[in-house]
């Protein structure tokens, strides 16, 4: 290892403005120096279909499994839609879930959702941690990081400029890296 | 109305074999003579976009919308990937809830799962329920129809087996055809 | 039926000066004039034991069961404690759950929660939604009442003095009202 | 430390038959050399009331506060009532979370659940898991124990006479003991 922590971050949505990307780009300026972040391309990602999965599983789900399984931990920023995560951020994790082995097992992993609305995606979480116990997920449990009213906190270019989201993201980052030297083998 | 009730089915799978799309074939034999069930297709869909939505919005979702628009009510079949629904059927949701008129508004609907674990599916269910309380969708509460090892219990073609599924699956029909009586306006 | 629809409501915090408490008094004076709410005390129950249960239920939950069953409908308002419902207000569900006949059976119902946080007690009302389930409850969908930063709205004897607050709670026993008499048999 | 981890457990049953108790004494006798167990009563607390805590917190509630800040790791065994943990649980839970310092804060955990049905209490484990997020506690993911048709498995005075039930208690204090070594600080 050289010594950086690699963390991989998926993004619950596709949109280029999107706020939670722009939140894990944050998270990249913001994290501790010992710690690098790599934002994954979860787009090119056909639905879901037990055919294709097996033996012709597509190029873009064995890169991602491979990135997931080489990184120290997860870094997870989901819009809220319809009280749950994306549709979107599902179907990767429905593929990536049946990859042998495992890529996201027993891997440390971390939170953030971002909305317009002013309860910042809470409902998204509770559910995100309920599906990635199936796949032996640990996550961090504070801070809590949901950015809501989002539009006011980024600018049209995404750029992060609120004060207090900054310092959540920050202390998230923290608190990750914490987690996964505590619990690293 | 021609009498009959119009109910349109969305399964969460989609394998040929599927025992959830399986499972929608055997309600529509099982289903009282006033009802008929439609399943619909959402294997088309790209993964939700929002710069796709509003004007380009795909050609398969606006006619999706407007089948569920039309329908009486809702009948979903879901496998339970990672504890919840699988992101295929969550893709579909988040395209269609986003369309205007919202198509699922004030439906009723009533839920089965088919999983070849016991458990059938069981946490996916209270998952969707979440989602489609932002929908204002109505759900059946009872029989609640979990069916576990299914692969005993339906054939390699399809076919229904069971003789206990088939009783719960026709309560299920009976329930959400006196729900939707009940409840339409 | 005297014309007038019977709500009960069931109040999760025992404190005297309840925010929770406090908004159900404020549904009873914004509610339709064809209805009236009626506060139950569940502050009486023991803790649930089964071997209570059965021939020795305590006559305070002999009584409780008998008001539920006779109601048109149920007002929950619950403090978010722990990211679910109070104990408390869980205990009472317990111990009426279980008596025959089922009292919340095929009873519409609609929930408020009020806590001190900006959140208002959003993650209770999923877990009381999945609860009811069982209990064959149909929850109104809209609007959902949460009530964040309670102490700003409620005064120290616990008069409402928020209007958005009302107009929500005045909105949600419309809906209950109407609710109540689409499901009504 | 006398090098033996010190596990407190928690049964969400106050019947003398419980299953839930008896899968705790089952646990006792399961987990391995270097840990003890130690099952805590409450159900000599009080229903929550905000009102008692602060300045006349139980005594009982700050004994048990005391024994759980102590204990090396937690063990909750929860009937599911209603698709949740049971009240009394909850009811321990709210009294606790409250105490300064919270007891729970940055523990280890694991979950049992029994009950007569054949799902085993599932629905019960994620909302306990959602609760124990805001407490800061530190969940087992595998294996994940449910024992479902619980009286088939325990004898009427309590003991455990299922063989794969036996490995599975096993195998989660083992996963237990491991992850409470792993995390330790």
């Amino acid at each position: 290892m050289s010594g950086k922590l690699h963390i991989v971050a998926l993004s619950g949505s596709l949109r280029t403005a999107s706020y939670n990307s722009a939140a894990i780009r944050a998270a990249m300026a913001l994290a501790p120096q010992d710690c690098d972040i790599e934002l994954l391309d979860i787009s090119q990602l056909p639905l879901y279909n037990e055919e294709l999965d097996g033996e012709h599983v597509p190029q873009a789900v064995l890169a991602l499994a491979k990135r997931i399984a080489s990184a120290d931990a997860i870094l997870f920023a989901t819009p809220e839609y319809n009280y749950s995560i994306s549709g979107v951020l599902k179907n990767a994790i429905d593929w990536l879930s049946r990859q042998k082995p495992q890529p996201f097992a027993d891997k440390p992993a971390a939170i953030m959702s971002a909305s317009m609305g002013i309860l910042g995606g809470v409902r998204a979480q509770y559910q995100l941690r309920q599906m990635m116990v199936s796949m032996d997920v640990h996550f961090v449990n504070k801070p809590e990081v949901m950015i809501g009213q989002a539009h006011e906190k980024f600018s049209e270019l995404g750029a992060l400029n609120d004060g207090q989201t900054a310092e959540f993201i920050e202390k998230l980052m923290l608190a990750l890296r914490d987690w996964t030297l505590r619990i690293q083998r």
